[in-house]
């Protein structure tokens, strides 16, 4: 159990630290205000300018596509990649995902936010040579975004077998149809392609029924009916799409790795991308933590500093020892998966899908109810943030999938 | 200990379910559409036409003002309330705040919501005759909105003695000057009056410093800065202010039970009015709750029905438990203000007012669970309910300040 | 919902909790430090003298028998119980059971304690005249004491149909065979005769295949096995035995209500013997917070009252909090049970059962950590009272079984 | 951050596995038995004779002192230790520890029991050459035993400052009064000898107050006025005392380090020490979750096996994640107390003392529940292992303690 970074990341980890420091940190308090005022303006679906300002930094600092994982990022590390010319283990990655949690822009400028960086993955593990240079090469130039189609508004859609949407084979084409909701990243303008996820063959054995398409976004049949908001947030520019598909035709050669793979990739597209939420809501909490005392400790009531006042401080304990169990418990899946893949990181990795959220939404509660009714609003990032955290307790599979996982493995242990 | 309700307050308590049924729940799933085009266009805060329609209907039937208390209603309660020409007790009346809460336009409708019946309340008990002409009867009629203004957003506004602004004797003036937030009321274009709580006499005893003056919305140095939404919500058309006094000049008699009294005049508000959020709270669990059961025994998932999977039956019975326990202790405490007043039911107020918003933080987020990632977004109300619960616990105090009151008293028996 | 005890219930509470001041409070301490005395010379199972002295005491003074329900006591409260000549109802008991609750050895003083006030229900409700006379009587004599034989440690008990233990008709005697454990009352010379379930029809419908049989203890092939313990406690002299019953022959007679009555006697004890058990807790709870305020206001620590010290009056008034709602709860459902007898109440019966036991855990568990590791000890009543609670968490159907029932109903409201 | 073991831990580690469950497994259950008969005849603070044959067998097989400290063990590694000749780190026992955890005698067998462990450590790192030569050296034979008396009954002794005991110098002598409880091995035959702190000079800086003294328990002035339980139960053969010290006067060199160290040697004494009780801890987990799994899968009710009722799944989902994260925590602590001593680990070792009992407490309880009554009896080692965990949120500083101390860091961070 080996949790300590490489050299090379731990450079970087102080690279994007500072990047942080002297970019990200000082617009983006302008940037919150420059989005809601875009919002009484009809036009928060535009990116603002500043985004593409510090992507353009970013990338000339080296500060690219840090997530590109070792295993699979081939020579697209050189190519698209930090100087280094490879991409990194989960280990190495984790703490740069943890200092980009910090921010709600972060991942985007360092062109690691989601759902663009599963899709990524998906394409460098699992595309064809055409697949790759038709998208994956722009996206992680960063000239275009992707989309995720996966859950559907129906049905319980934990449940893979109830998926209703379908990708039928018709000579060398196929045929989509269908209605997905929480289609990440549908609301950008520069979103270009979905990865889709349908049924293929609904009589071919569980695992191997589904497949996964590359729809372009500008297929005819492919409707945005509306988008969705998250307790009151949007996630502009990203968004949170309902889509419908109605006799959307693509080529065969758009199905990645082949119908049926639908199953096979879901899983392996999942491990990787849970650690980066997982580390990112880390910082999160780290960000909420550190108003929480800054807050508690310049404000007064009662004669006191808000920290001294009745539990206080043993919830700013309870809070450094949750962050802390829950960032080990990171690291450790990390580790797993960088040792034996995703196979053998099941339980860990369903471990921190469960804890880190429900961490996350304890600690940024807490922060809230440390800044009153300021924390209610937009003037903190803790409103926005306590959202996230409960999101993710339903995206990515819900808390009960994931305990449903470590039972059954932990069962198997003495069956 | 006796909890029942008398015949007319049963009565009046089936007349008001038979008017939510037929009247109110047929249009409210229009009301949100409509408010949430409105949003679009940028006229969210005009009130929604059918408002009116619906407070004239529930005039009509005699089902308005029910909040009007027994003690203090005088002849307010013949010509402005329900037929029968008398206020309820705490005990009649939260059994028809809790049919009410379960709806987000009932309140209105019934001309129950707050902050008036709050404000309302406050010119009944303690304002004069002129007062109570000038503000009271046009909102007992309807016609017009009040604000309350006494949060401050740069002090810990939980302890009174950290109050910033003021309001100054200047002869037969008072001037008032000072920055208040979470001004609730002050979106709606019919808000013609605040309730403003500030310093008349620093020197003066801790509990004789404030006073709470009617300052008209019209009046010249009052701007309504910005709207402030809690995580994306801006409970629109009511609304939540953040408001600059500078220099306003109101006559000294608009001085409610003359200078010094807000403290005390606060205190004698915020009983029934913490009875009412907390019924009202108690009527939004009972929807999640039922919202809970109806969408995890429609929907299936690993060929079960939600409700069968995992520990979805414990957390039925958890929240069933929360609940009637919790609607047990605001009876409790609703008996006992009923019985003795304010000053003997200290403990019981505060009690509930930490009890039921986190059992209903705790009932709603769990239907939000069953629901997967719809229970986020506006098609179901348990996202706006979830912000509703989350903000009570800051809102009239927040939880800290309230367990610090129980405390104190129980510490009080044993010294 | 009127939860007031009668007149005479409220003179009764008086009079009870000036005995206990007067009579039982003064010896208690004595009577364990006795006690204990007596389980380092073996002799912990021979009762204590002034058992005896206190419940000739209580009997002198009308304090007897107050469990008798009213609806089934009959000509027996005149002639045992207490003077007034009729027995209480659930809501009346109540405040009666929390005050014996206090004490470890009160329930016995006034002849209120299980299992033999379930027992003497049985026999009241479904005993024949003969059975009456035979058992009854001396029980209410407070002459002899019984035990209830019902769990079984091979299998899970929690489930009544996987009951092994037997007692098959054979003519007009019944032949009883099969081990059971958590004997409760075996321990005391006294007990002379048990209250047996068993299997007498396995093909019988399930509601159908028990019987209830009184075997005496003296009878031939009753063995105990051993006494158990609970985390360490045994509960001298009451005790919870393990009992193996060898081809024990009882005259069929000895059958209460006829052979296959076995669950419905079941489901009839269990009411107002979980009202009995929740008072007596909710009592407990009472003495826990009294002793954790009186042990935190008079040590410091760090220059502090211990009260003063980080989250502990959050802790206070938590406590207060759940006590008061758990209280407010065994009412309702007392008045329930009153109202319209045990099938009315089956929800609020089993809320109960899950709330209180739970709540007098954590209380306690408070309350022990406010007294160091003194709390740990039997220097104070703090320890056995947390075991009593949690074993309250097993004995008579565990919280799962309990919060399955209340979920079962709920879904029906719904179905 | 490297939690790796080195080989030759890993090593131990197999060879401790495989001691355990040839030796001890095989003969712990018989001896519970056997002291549970001694305690009938009341010999149970003789130590059974297993233990000895047990101890020879482990020292034989070069399993013996593994305790013994990397930095501190000098020559005493080579003379009584493993063979190898040297101590281990902090992360190389703690899987040791977790081993040992899991049964109530195996870190006696391995002489690695509380409280020696601890006063041997004070012996290697603060004791004189003839100190350790008189204590030390049979201490690590596993000749003698000792114990710890720093809690005192009268005062809260989480507060150093309040403690009353004092130890005097009068010359070349050293005069020791005072009253102590919860002197931890007092109850063992072979107890030579206590570490005891007192104050020695009242008027010093705070921590120059406090002296630590070896006191012979054959010195006259020594009396065990008896011994305490917790719980019901009194962990013989090594037991916690109530100990009176009545001028009792030791040589001037007994006292460790000189007068005015106590407080020193405490803070120092109790980072490794932490690290054992909560790998201990650990392994009590693990026991409690196979135990739970083994009965919730071999016994059924309602058709399903108790492993698939309700909400056990989840529950076990939750005791996995809580102990993973909770051993992370402690090999973190470990780690960091190898890498820059107690003093670089303050925070660390707090964090684990307050969560690792809380967790034990918790999954405990949990297989408790699923072992309904038996779990609260002495068949399974559920009950006594609940006490255990229980008392160590107690012992060596409450969790209020240690959660100040995080906070009080926390706050640091941002002062």
């Amino acid at each position: 159990m080996d949790f300590s970074p490489s050299p090379r990341a731990a450079e970087l980890t102080d690279r994007v630290r500072d990047f942080m420091a002297s970019e990200v940190d000082p617009v983006e308090p302008d940037y919150h205000r420059d989005l809601a005022a875009a919002r009484e303006t009809g036009t928060q679906w535009t990116p603002l300018p500043v985004l593409e300002d510090l992507k353009a930094k970013a990338r000339a600092r080296g500060l690219w596509n840090l997530f590109l994982p070792k295993e699979h990022a081939g020579p697209y590390a050189a190519r698209f990649g930090t100087d280094g010319g490879e991409g990194l283990s989960n280990v190495d990655y984790a703490p740069l995902a943890e200092l980009m949690g910090r921010s709600a822009i972060a991942p985007i400028v360092f062109n690691c936010n989601a759902p663009d960086t599963g899709n990524m993955e998906v394409l460098l593990r699992y595309g064809s040579e055409a697949q790759r240079q038709e998208w994956l090469e722009p996206l992680l130039d960063g000239r275009i975004r992707s989309a995720f189609a996966m859950t559907e508004p129906d049905v319980a859609s934990s449940d893979a077998t109830n998926m209703e949407a379908t990708c039928l084979v018709d000579g060398d084409e196929v045929v989509v149809n269908g209605r997905k909701w929480w289609t990440t990243g549908v609301g950008h303008p520069d979103c270009q392609v979905f990865v889709f996820m349908g049924v293929t063959d609904a009589d071919a054995d569980r695992h191997r029924r589904h497949s996964m398409v590359l729809v372009p976004r500008a297929a005819a049949g492919v409707k945005v009916e509306r988008m969705l908001s998250t307790m009151g947030y949007q996630d502009e520019p990203i968004g949170h799409g309902e889509v419908s598909f109605t006799d959307v035709r693509v080529p065969l050669a758009n199905v990645i790795s082949g119908p049926g793979q639908g199953f096979a990739i879901a899983q392996g597209r999942l491990g990787p991308g849970r650690i980066h939420h997982c580390m990112r809501l880390i910082g999160l909490c780290e960000v909420a933590l550190e108003l929480a005392i800054r807050r508690g400790t310049s404000r007064t009531a009662f004669g006191k500093r808000l920290v001294d006042l009745g539990g206080n401080r043993e919830r700013i304990a309870d809070a450094r020892m949750a962050i802390d169990q829950a960032r080990l418990l990171v690291l450790n899946a990390a580790w797993k998966l960088d040792q034996g893949g995703p196979l053998s990181a099941l339980s860990e990795v369903s471990q921190i899908k469960v804890v880190v959220p429900n961490v996350a939404q304890q600690v940024i509660d807490f922060a809230i109810q440390l800044h009153g009714g300021g924390g209610m609003s937009d003037d903190f990032p803790l409103a926005m943030a306590y959202v996230n955290a409960r999101t993710l307790r339903l995206a990515d599979g819900p808390d009960e999938v994931h305990r449903g996982m470590v039972a059954r493995l932990e069962l198997a242990k003495h069956a």
